[in-house]
């Protein structure tokens, strides 16, 4: 039988998908073990009648997770240090009522804790420092300073610096968004750009759907601005469920959704790209503004990177925030948003906050991206996060007990891991941090302060032995809470 | 008769104030013409039975006003281009009310005529660009930016930057205060650190306490967190009237107060320091927290600069707010406050708002400041700006008619310019606009819309023929309006 050109691209996405699980799954069951070779990619395409580039992709896919490796000439091989991978966690089951969220004291403890220096920090979702471009990037910084232009000491009022709007706007395409530069407004990182986008949405006792779990910095926002957050049940592969929203909107008033749709904070998943399309229709039909906080998009472990749910956006509904703390640089704080219909209020409401975000950083980014390194650094650091969280992964594998689940993220560089019931992750945070190691207990993650026996893992540290030997003490101090 | 040292000491500030009145008089009335010399410092020392440093400072201070100048080996002369100095504008008679405010989408507007760089930019309140050491502190900028530091590259998380926290401590002594560095939370500008404060002591519906004039930005921060503005009378050298507020708090629950104690923007302004002292017991008598914006305070035009309300606080009750936007760089967003009791609620609330101020400028001003760059360039500016000053002054006294009131400030460099009442500001903010001027028109200062027939002129500018006659320009429009 042939298939047509058209019809083998359109089906292409769920046959790479199959002809990876399958393959997973034979090297988890044993059939293909440590140093085998799996079949070629020729003969696979012809035996299965797909495409060469189809079995490519299933086998990348694979690579990336550390399963398989190629040698050159030779073919693919099932990777010597391969590990049975942990089982994945079940979607989230929230409260089905919007609460005020409370949990700034637990997250100001865990916060100064995930930034001590002196600990060995998996517990902040911060990038790696050797992944990040700071030589290249300081240099621009330092060139912007020496250049003769009146306007870089100045306010640089919002929208923000036109340069670094064109540059976002360039690349804000690769997610499949259609921008002008006047679309954009720039902010002191990503969080800025959520909250004025929620302020300007919202008023104070308004409700916010959001995910299930969610970042805690989203949820702190959230308290600060007198919001309800609405927890939405989310599956740790395919994010947030459409039916449970739908389900939830009918039953009561929602003000805005504040979703993270690409490789969320914590769970690392990543809505499909049809899915986010049905979302964008579900909200726009109903007059509910969609926050996109895009800021691990970029960190996608595979080529093309997933579309955002505002490139769907055909009302101004969507209000995109990104910044480049994940990928670039943490400590310039530039960020952005494409606030859609809320412009000009966005505009208003950044000038009475903090006027202006820094003009030099912004004028050093808008060169680093005009100058074409970005891709090139983008590349690079997604094959190194994608072995990161591998490592990190086969090393929970190892030194977990057995029932603990973990995500399986598509891009970012943190992990959401489910201990064994009775293990309360406060009670571990506590003993992780008096043993020098710094982690994110799972209630942070929660207006309810659920998650008491998960915890989130950062693996955007250089792996060394001094982590792998945090991450046999976390095992056992698990194995010890679980009482084995 | 002689006095003792001490009792001359205690006097000497009268005595300065009283010679130098006495001798303006006699220029302005004529004794001294243009040329004339006046008499010496011995000889007026000898004869007022004073000090020879007390004339001296007399003499100085009239010098800053431009009204004489010193000729090596001669003495001090009235200065050939002497001119009438207009008169004052009179203490402002705001509504005894507390009003939501609305004045957003005329500043929208003002804002951005403000800044357009096509126009003679008389309109915003920006430092002149060639008195900003933007030349010096770039370099310290690229050198942090080389010096291998991890942390750089990060978040400098709430409170920020020690280096720069500690720097700041050091020179707040200057103002009068004693701080250590974990009283000092750095924040994106002094509007954010504003932002903040107002958050941390205020919620929705609350009413604010602040001076009438009142810079519009603060306006704006006030009607964007749903607050409410009560206006206080407000002399035009002195600064607000503790009268009034004692008669305010009286009449009316207030919530907090935001005063800029040091060159008021627009009036310029200065509450004499004991009046501070004053003002901080009958608050914290009431238990009425003070947000006190010292953004102009070490703009003094005279040494030592005044001091902050914040050193006479005791109790924590003083949230000082301040930034390096009018000394140094505009564009670097770095600003400062001392939040007092509330402390760890501004940290809280700056994490949830944009979780850290750009790192490398940060590093870049604590250099600047260590280096002991900062006092020498102060000395320079507060000296320029007060001829600047005198410079616009003058020629608001040759080119607008007779009736206009200006204020004399003693530091910052913005003049509040009172138009005869039947000009209306905004017909001239129009005409001005119109032929490539931005001014600030006067009603974007209240929240009721009043001062109608003011407006504020940046003297920030490089003294140039274009912005004399751009002065001479709005000048002749003035006239026309006022039907001359």
């Amino acid at each position: 039988m042939h298939t047509t050109a058209a019809s083998q691209q359109a089906t292409s996405g769920l046959l790479y998908d199959q002809i990876a699980t399958e393959l997973e799954a034979l090297i988890a069951g044993g059939t293909f073990r440590p140093g085998d070779r799996i079949p070629s990619v020729r003969g696979l395409a012809k035996q299965r009648r797909v495409s060469v580039a189809t079995v490519l992709q299933a086998y990348r896919g694979l690579e990336n997770k550390g399963l398989i490796e190629a040698r050159p000439q030779s073919g693919y091989f099932v990777a010597a240090r391969s590990w049975r991978h942990p089982l994945e966690p079940a979607t989230s089951r929230p409260a089905k009522r919007a609460t005020q969220v409370n949990v700034s004291e637990l997250i100001m403890r865990v916060m100064q804790a995930t930034h001590d220096p002196s600990l060995i920090r998996l517990g902040a979702a911060l990038p790696s420092p050797e992944l990040l471009p700071t030589v290249q990037l300081n240099r621009c910084l330092a060139s912007a300073g020496r250049r003769p232009n009146p306007l870089a000491a100045n306010y640089s009022i919002p929208p923000g610096n036109p340069a670094l709007r064109t540059q976002i706007a360039k690349r804000a395409m690769d997610a499949g968004c259609s921008l002008s530069p006047d679309e954009i407004v720039t902010t002191c990182g990503a969080m800025e750009a959520l909250y004025l986008c929620l302020r300007a949405v919202t008023k104070p006792g308004d409700t916010v759907a959001i995910e299930s779990p969610s970042y805690f910095g989203v949820l702190q926002c959230i308290e600060s601005l007198g919001l309800k957050a609405l927890e939405i049940p989310t599956h740790p592969r395919d994010g947030l469920s459409l039916e449970a929203l739908a389900y939830a909107l009918d039953a009561q008033r929602v003000h805005a959704c504040l979703f993270v749709l690409n490789f969320n904070n914590p769970l690392g998943c990543c809505m499909p790209d049809a899915q986010k399309e049905k979302l964008v229709a579900m909200l726009a039909e109903r007059g509910i503004p969609l926050i996109e906080d895009d800021i691990y998009g970029d960190l996608s472990f595979s080529d093309p990177r997933p579309r955002t749910a505002k490139s769907f956006d055909r009302q101004g509904m969507v209000l995109l925030c990104d910044s480049f703390s994940k990928t670039l640089a943490p400590g310039y704080r530039v960020g952005w948003c494409a606030p859609g219909r809320w412009q000009r209020s966005v505009e208003h409401l950044k000038m009475v906050t903090t006027v202006a975000t820094a003009t030099l950083p912004q004028i050093a980014i808008a060169d680093f991206l005009a100058n074409g390194g970005y891709n090139h650094h983008l590349r690079r650091i997604r094959r190194l996060y994608a072995e990161k969280v591998r490592l990190v992964s086969q090393a929970i594998g190892h030194f977990f007990p057995e029932e603990t689940r973990i995500t399986r993220p598509s891009g970012g560089y943190v992990l959401w891991v489910e201990l064994p019931e009775n293990v309360d992750s406060l009670e571990l945070f506590d003993r992780a941090l008096a043993a020098g190691i710094s982690i994110a207990p799972g209630p942070i993650f929660s207006a309810k302060g659920k998650f008491r026996n998960f915890i989130r893992l950062n693996c955007g540290n250089p792996w060394s032995a001094p982590i792998e030997r945090a991450i046999e003490s976390l095992g056992r101090m698990t194995r010890q809470l679980a009482g084995e």
